[in-house]
C-alpha cells in the first residue's frame, strides 16, 4: 500500500488490515504513536492502530475535502446512525433525538459529570483505570474515589462489597468503564444489574464509558448500561464513540447517549460544546456507524488472531508473564511482576528494549509491575515486540539491572 | 466542480474561490453553516467559508487518509510551522519550542485563563464580543466584565479611560481580541501600547486572540501583542491558529504561544489538552502556515472585492443600514438601528428574508439592532443576501411588522 489516498484492495486473510501497512509507511504518519518516540522505537503504546481506514469512511473522508467541508461540526446523522448500530449490534435502540455531539469520549464525561454532578463531589472509578481520568476529575473540581477491580485466579472482577462500601460513603457518581481498559474486561449481566441496584439505593449517577463496546470478542456480550431493566440505568448516560472501533480518534466526535429518563440532562449539553466536534469526525463516524461493519467484523477476526497469537508469543518466551486475555479491546494488560522489573516495565522495555508500552503506573497503584500492550498491528511486529521484550529482559539478568537503573 | 475529490484548477479571477462552489454544491456539506436552517434559506452567519481547500492542504489531508493515520494528535512541525509564519508576515517569530497546541482557540482560551487566573477572576472583554466568551468565561467560573468599544463617526475604538477603570477596579486578564470580531477592527500600535501599559500598571494578563490576524486587508497591519516591547507583552499569551483564515475550523487545532516570559504559563499545558486536538487540524495547518500564503493572498483578493461589492449593495439597496467596512475578517457587523427591525434584525431577515445572519444580541447588549453578515461567499450570493434582506425589510413597512411580529 502507498501512502498516497490509493483504494485498498479486497482482503482475504485475517491479519491483512492489521498487515496492510510497512513500519517505513507506518513511520510517515504524523500520529502520537508514532511521533513520540524515535522512529527506531515499536510503538506499542497508545490506543491507535495500525489499519487503514474502512473503505466507505475513506470515500467520504476524501469526498468531504473535495466539497471544501471543513467548517463547524453539527450532530446531523450521526445519532441516528449510532441508534441503528447499537440495535442491530447490542439490541437496544436509544432514543436518537436525546444524543448530543460532543468532542470526544473524555470532553463527554467531563461534560456529563458537570452536569449531573457538584463541585468537590466523590466519583467512583474502578482501577487500574484510562490515565487521563486521573487529570480530569480533579481539574473540573471532582474527586476521584479509586476502587480497585479485584484480581482473582480467573482475571479482574468487579468489588461488588467494596464499590457499595464507596456508595454508602457518599459517592455522587460511578464513572464505569464497559469494557474496561486496560483489563479487557467485559462487565456481564449480573454485575451490572447489582451496580445498578447499588446506585438506586444510593442515589449515584452512573456515567458509562463505553467507547470499547464494538470491540468485544466471541464469547463475551457487551450491554449497554442504559438497556438494562433498573431505575438507575434509566438514569445513566453513556459515552459511545466510533473511534476505538475504526480509529479515528484525531478526528474527535463521540456522543452522549442517555437512558430513558435522563434526557434532559443530555440534551443540557450546550451547543457550543458539540460545535467544538470535529467536522470530519462526524462525517466518518455516521459511515462508520451506518457501513462499518463488515470492515469491523474483519477487524475482529484479525484482532482474534492476535489476541491468541500474543498469548503464544508470551508463553514461549516471557512465560512469568501473566497475560488474562482480553473479553473486548486491542489491549493487553500484562502483569510482568514475576520479572522483577519494578514498578514500571515499560520504561525497562523502552530503554532496554525500543519497545513502546502503556506504562502501568498511569492507570494508578494496582498498575505497578503492569504495562499495557496493544495488539492492534502486524503479527509480524506483535512477534518482534515481544521478541524484544523477552531479549532484554533475559540480557544480563533483568533484576540486578533494575536496582542499577533505579541507583541513575 | 464537482462534489468529489476532483482538482481545483488554476484561478484566474479575484473572486475564483469564493464562488467555486454552486449553491447545490454547498448544499451538501454537512457543516453548521449549511445544515443549521431549512435549504432554502441563504447562510451568511457562522464564519465559515465557501470557499475548495487550499491545493496543498487538500492534497496532505488526502495523503493522511490514504495513510490511516487518524490517531492522537501532537503538534509535529505546526509551531515551527507557525513561528515561521509569523515572522513573514507580522515580522515576529515567536520561539517554537515554547508553543502548545489545544484543540481550538476557544479552548486555549480557557486552558490558558485556568492557568493563569484563579476562580472568581475578573476577565474584560470588548463587547460586541465573540459569543463563545459569554458561556465559556461564566462556565469555568471566570467573572466577564464588559467593555464596550465606544462609537465614533469613524466606526468602533477602544475606549482606554473604560479599561483603565476596569483595570483598576480589578481585573486580572483582559481577553483581548485582535483583530476584533465582530466589527473588523484591526488594533493600532499605539492602542496596544497603551493597552501594555496599562496592563503593567495594574498587574493585569492580557491574552489575545488572535485568530483573525491572518484576515488583514491592505491599509491595516496586524501586531502580535507579544511582539510589542512592553513587559506586559513579553508575559502574554496569544491564541492562533489558521482555521479561520484557511477555512479549517472542523479539523480543531490551535495553538496557544507565549510572549517572551509567559514560557512556563504555556508550556504547563498538560499533554491531556494538546492530545485532544485534531490530527488533520495539525497537518492541514502546518501546510496552511508553510505553503498557504499564495491561497491567502488569493483569498484576500476575492474578499476585498466582496467588501466593497457589500458596501455598494447596501448603499443601493438598504441605505439605511449603517456599515463599516472591516479592516480584517469577511465579517461585516451592520447597523441596521434605523431601519427598526428591533433588536434582532436578523430573526427578521431569517424569516421574512430567508437569509441568515448572526444574530446582533448574541455579542452582548451593544449588538442589540446590529447583525453580522459573512461575505465569505460568492459576489452573486453576497448580491442575493443583500437583495432579498431589502425586499423583507421594505415590503409592507417593516416596523409595522415588528410589532405584529412581537405580539405573536
Ligand atoms: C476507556 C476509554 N475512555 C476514553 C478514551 C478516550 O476517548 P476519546 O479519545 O474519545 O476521548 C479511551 C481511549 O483509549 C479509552 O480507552
Ligand atoms: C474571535 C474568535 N475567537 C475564536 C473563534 C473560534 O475559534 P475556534 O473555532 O478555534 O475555537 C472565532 C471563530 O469565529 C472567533 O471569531
Amino acid at each position: 500500500m502507498t501512502d498516497t489516498g490509493t483504494t485498498h484492495g479486497p482482503v482475504g486473510s485475517h491479519t491483512d488490515l492489521l498487515a496492510a501497512y510497512s513500519l517505513d509507511e507506518l513511520r510517515e504518519r504524523h500520529s502520537a504513536k508514532w511521533r513520540e518516540y524515535p522512529p527506531e522505537v515499536l510503538p506499542v503504546w497508545v490506543a491507535e492502530m495500525d489499519t487503514p481506514l474502512a473503505e466507505p469512511i475513506k470515500a467520504a473522508l476524501v469526498e468531504a475535502i473535495g466539497r471544501g467541508d471543513t467548517g463547524y461540526a453539527v450532530a446531523g446523522g450521526l445519532p441516528e446512525a449510532f441508534a441503528g448500530f447499537s440495535a442491530r449490534k447490542f439490541g437496544w435502540r436509544p432514543d436518537p433525538t436525546g444524543i448530543r455531539l460532543v468532542p470526544d469520549v473524555m470532553a463527554g464525561i467531563v461534560e456529563v459529570l458537570h452536569l449531573v454532578t457538584e463541585p468537590g463531589d466523590r466519583v467512583v472509578i474502578n482501577t487500574p483505570a484510562y490515565p487521563p481520568y486521573f487529570y480530569w476529575l480533579p481539574r473540573i473540581g471532582r474527586q476521584a474515589v479509586l476502587n480497585p477491580l479485584s484480581l482473582t485466579a480467573r482475571g479482574f472482577r468487579l468489588d461488588l462489597d467494596a464499590l457499595e462500601r464507596e456508595f454508602a460513603a457518599g459517592a455522587a457518581a460511578y464513572l464505569l468503564c464497559n469494557p474496561h481498559n486496560p483489563t479487557g474486561l467485559v462487565f456481564g449481566e449480573d454485575d451490572l444489574m447489582a451496580v445498578a441496584r447499588l446506585a438506586e439505593r444510593y442515589g449515584v449517577r452512573v456515567v458509562a464509558d463505553e467507547i470499547h463496546a464494538p470491540l468485544v470478542y466471541p464469547g463475551a456480550r457487551h450491554v449497554p448500561f442504559g438497556s438494562l431493566d433498573a431505575p438507575a440505568a434509566a438514569r445513566s448516560i453513556m459515552l459511545v464513540s466510533a473511534s476505538k472501533a475504526w480509529n479515528l480518534a484525531g478526528l474527535k466526535a463521540a456522543l452522549a447517549v442517555p437512558g430513558a429518563e435522563a434526557r434532559s440532562d443530555v440534551t443540557a449539553i450546550d451547543v457550543e460544546v458539540s460545535e467544538s466536534a470535529g467536522l470530519l469526525g462526524v462525517i466518518a463516524s455516521e459511515v462508520a456507524f451506518t457501513a462499518g461493519e463488515p470492515w469491523l467484523d474483519e477487524l475482529m477476526a484479525g484482532l482474534t488472531a492476535n489476541r491468541a497469537l500474543l498469548g503464544e508469543l508470551l508463553a514461549e518466551h516471557l512465560p512469568e508473564v501473566v497475560y488474562q486475555p482480553p473479553q473486548a479491546t486491542y489491549l493487553a494488560w500484562l502483569d510482568f511482576r514475576a520479572l522483577g522489573l519494578g514498578d514500571d516495565p515499560a520504561e525497562w522495555f523502552l530503554r532496554r528494549g525500543g519497545v513502546a508500552l502503556y506504562p502501568g503506573p498511569k492507570f494508578g497503584t494496582p498498575g505497578c509491575g503492569f504495562a499495557r500492550f496493544n495488539f492492534a498491528t502486524s503479527p509480524d511486529r506483535v512477534s518482534a515486540a515481544v521478541r524484544q521484550m523477552a531479549a532484554s529482559s533475559h540480557r544480563q539478568g533483568a533484576r540486578g539491572m533494575i536496582r542499577a537503573l533505579d541507583a541513575l
